[in-house]
């Protein structure tokens, strides 16, 4: 009994698909993916998506947005005080960035948020932080920060390093106003005949479920910031495959489908704001971590930045596939349960 | 090259901690934990917490809810017909209950709620699933019943077979108002010179860092029914070590912390609303997975549900121990930041 | 200067603008509707969207819920203790409302939903309440509620008779979720020919807009059960113009358009979950308010609550008019912006 | 009959409280305050918290942010145009203030921001503007601004004026982060003899009940970035007494209460991020509202904004006294009740 208290693993079963064909400036590549998860019907909908990318000129992705962040939390005498030192912040930005910059040479500090509760200041410290998601770099740079605010502002008084202004893991709506993680863009066109073929459906008939389900749907229930079907399967499957810390799943979960119908075409893109990952740090050192990374592609530069941000691209690209295919199951009655039913009990 | 591309695994590392002192009526006992994760501090926080349970009476749990859900859409011609059929779906409820459960021994039909949105009709159907987390059994029963409702009101056209306001993986309110999955309130009262020497900390001070960061901070950040630290990382590594799927820290992300003085001690409590497992269906016969579960002694009865509830509270339990702990050491100035340089960088 | 101090009036124009031709089991009529405003545009919007009522047939509304709410806070001494209570308030249903009901003829509490917090217990109460509004009514009654509670669980304590999980006047999805005030969807068919001569657009650019701005718009801003564009501006209009409390206007800007194209028309519908009017209470007896609920015949039966629904149903048609009349206008570049010109600059 | 439909008034019954003790460098003052409301309860009530600041030292205020918003929607044809629009707004941001602030010499673009959800690209527009509120002056700058945007960038189509990115009365989480109003941080010790004599409570069980009904409760309720318990009702009071737009309240009901436990004494904060009022502009000038803006000196001098800038911090010191009047009464069992009843059955 005592020897399986020992370390040890827990293995995820991980299969490649694809491949799913990227065209854009940050990528332009044909890219097989793996994916790691429990759940098998995730492969082959993911796969005819990667499928519909290859019929239909590739999925376009832009980066719109980097940036990794941590807000601290510190107590002024008053509320004038905790307003005259969110000025200050500003207008002494590059002394604040150097105090932070000095703990790595990757973290940037490029932009700060204040808010203030009363007497309690809240900021929140944005930072580029190279090929690492950053979640460790940007809490070292921003206790120095928040050391050199204390230091030259006295009256303040240290309350936390993280206020939950950041926010880490968790619902809000901060994250996709300011920014978090990378903010990528994909999108197709779909034609009418790869629709019906492939997908077994019409753009008409994709655009209407997606209006009605994504986003009237997810409105009643009261959703926040939120559009898609289900994000969170693709990016824990594409994270854990890849070595990263799979809880970034909450913040990636809020993302936008947006459909319409061009010409005979669909046009169908999926904005996935919150791309959490790293080409380096925790997990990416494990021998399958580090070999999916190369053989996507990830680990070839060493320009600061360059391999996490194709590796988003990636992930994002990988998550519009499983959007794409999972809502046009949804459009006829029986596909998804029989799907599952195929899967799962072979 | 080609060899790689064959199927495999994602391997997380995992260790055990606790043991976890845990009573109540449905767990008294002592628990060993596994938490697979690529973030190692994670794991010496959990076992400060669980040291902290076995030093101070046990973490007190209780399950106030339990059941699974999916909603479907459905269009009527107008909204007075959606209302209609929304009426009668009530009325007549034992047969929809009838229809829903011929697919599954397991699956029983315990309520449902109805959302109209001008002649769109959404329902959203709650059941028991038993030792299942029950994503797949109640998509199955939902289809059924949906069947019933588009044959009996044969004005009713299908929507969807899901309608986000289910809702799965996703951040909403509708979740934690109507219940998904197992709600479990977790609680402990510790003493002072616990506070002090484990946790390096007062209750004073854990209680005011909570106030300002996890409620005043989570509500500047426009968060939603979150107030909580790092839930999600406590369920991410708790749902892989158990074969779960790992995406449902969507949901698990959201819950509470409560905590105050009283008399000399801290009482501290988390409420976790969204624990989704199972000891039975996808990912938990895997060894790894079978055997975890029967360590903590979540296969040995044949009550339906009386494992998966086991399971729950060990899961919630552990969020509580690692709430604690983070909170802790963010009140102390430096700590967290230490605590990561010492585990990560050997 | 001193007599200036003197009590007074703040007096906000008024004006009649219809007839709105509404049909339905509630209200088959056209209706004249009084709205008071500092802002003029609002009269010409909501008149033409009136117009449009008469010339297609009108304005189907249907009453989907209706109940007024009240929360009150409970501390026990821990979790299972609150959940006992919890359980113990529904098993005794019938007690709890006699309790609740003792304080006024028209109170009926209808339901109770519960939420625990670690040792904190919410219970919020659910009532008819006839022809008022209810605020007043609903907290005398939880006020006894809540003391028979007390009294019959004395571990608990009073924690406070308003717990904001009520919640009133205030953003959140609680009161969408589990209901508050009348939800009245509103529905109606507009020809292209309507749509083209009158809003001077069409089904499909109207459709697109509302898809765009209330669904995706509103999303991105992290709206909360909200898809409409200013339902704000008529429900305060209409408030005041029939003395009630303006500041429900909170609740009342929550709430969903939903358009389709059907066939060669439009299909615009206004569901407004929050119509919160009385024609009994504060605010009634004044002259111009008496006369405007007689008016529209809203003090006609003596049936508890038909006059407030009947209100009501005016209210949520009247929110169809404007939204309806904006979003065309929103649809033309420039057409905005030269109604409020020619509006407010005479 | 017909007589009845002419033009007329909704008087809403006004009264004077106070005087208010307001310190800071934008007011330093005693301040009547003339409230409009059907809800009589509500002049003692902020008459009980006005009577605390003048006891206490005063109500401190701080004015922390202040501009107006409107968002325009622009079609691209794809994300990486969208993309490239929203880069250059930025790097052009001199040129495209210039196009604004033609429209009218009050409005000054002061910042912008973007989002972009696959080709559809959301430009929320911010300004200062004097002395009015801003909703008419912002969308013909906005007008003005997306012209040139659509000229300079023609692959651009127009979708709306308004993309509810802006957001104007409706709960959102994007005003509180990017500011929309005036944000008036206001505070106040009040000594623990005040708290017992006047406000029949001690400090700790005004702070107990804050943290469990303003942060617990209304995060249990899915509310958003709201910590409060009636915000509403004082802000429309005071709209409704001052010309204002009283819609408005949508958006000032979010705001945050925060209190604490200062040695013997309380400190009680109000923070009201989104006061919309103005000294000029539509409701201004009636004569009652005239009269009552130059009783408060908020007429009195013609550096633009100044006026409107004390309105504001006035507004969010009335927000404070009825917040900690009421929270005041709900510490006591039955205080709330017996108010109501005495107040309105005379």
């Amino acid at each position: 009994m005592k020897r399986n208290l020992e370390p040890g693993w827990a293995s995820v079963p991980m299969r490649w698909v694809g491949p799913i064909r990227i065209v854009g400036t940050e990528v332009d590549d044909q890219v097989m993916v793996p994916l790691a998860t429990f759940e098998a019907p995730l492969w082959p909908s993911v796969a005819r998506g990667a499928r519909v990318s290859t019929l239909c000129g590739g999925i376009r992705a832009v980066v719109v947005d980097e940036r990794m962040t941590r807000s601290v939390i510190l107590e002024a005498p008053d509320a004038p005080c905790a307003l005259g030192v969110a000025q200050a912040a500003r207008s002494r930005f590059a002394e604040l960035a150097a105090a932070a910059q000095r703990t790595s040479r990757y973290a940037e500090l490029i932009d700060i948020h204040t808010q203030i509760a009363g007497n309690l200041l809240f900021v929140r410290f944005e930072y580029r932080t190279g090929d690492a998601a950053g979640h460790n770099m940007t809490t070292a740079a921003s206790q120095a920060a928040m050391e050199w605010l204390l230091q030259e502002y006295p009256a303040l008084c240290y309350v936390s390093i993280s206020g939950n202004y950041c926010t880490d893991k968790k619902a809000s709506a901060v994250n996709g106003i300011l920014g978090r993680g990378r903010n990528v863009v994909t999108e197709i066109t779909v034609t009418r005949a790869v629709c019906r073929r492939l997908l077994k459906t019409t753009p008409e008939r994709l655009v209407e479920l997606h209006v009605r389900k994504n986003l009237i749907g997810t409105m009643l229930a009261g959703g926040l910031r939120t559009a898609n079907a289900h994000y969170a399967n693709m990016l824990l499957a594409f994270y854990l495959a890849t070595g990263q810390d799979g809880a970034n799943v909450v913040e990636g979960a809020q993302g936008f489908v947006h459909a319409e119908c061009r010409g005979d075409a669909l046009y169908f893109s999926a904005t996935v704001p919150h791309v959490i990952v790293g080409t380096v740090g925790p997990g990416k050192t494990l021998e399958f971590a580090r070999r999916n990374l190369e053989m996507m592609g990830c680990t070839a530069t060493r320009e600061p930045g360059r391999n996490a941000r194709r590796l988003a691209v990636i992930a994002a690209a990988t998550v519009l596939c499983g959007e794409l295919s999972l809502l046009a199951a949804q459009t006829n009655p029986g596909e998804l349960m029989q799907a599952h039913l195929k899967l799962e009990r072979p």
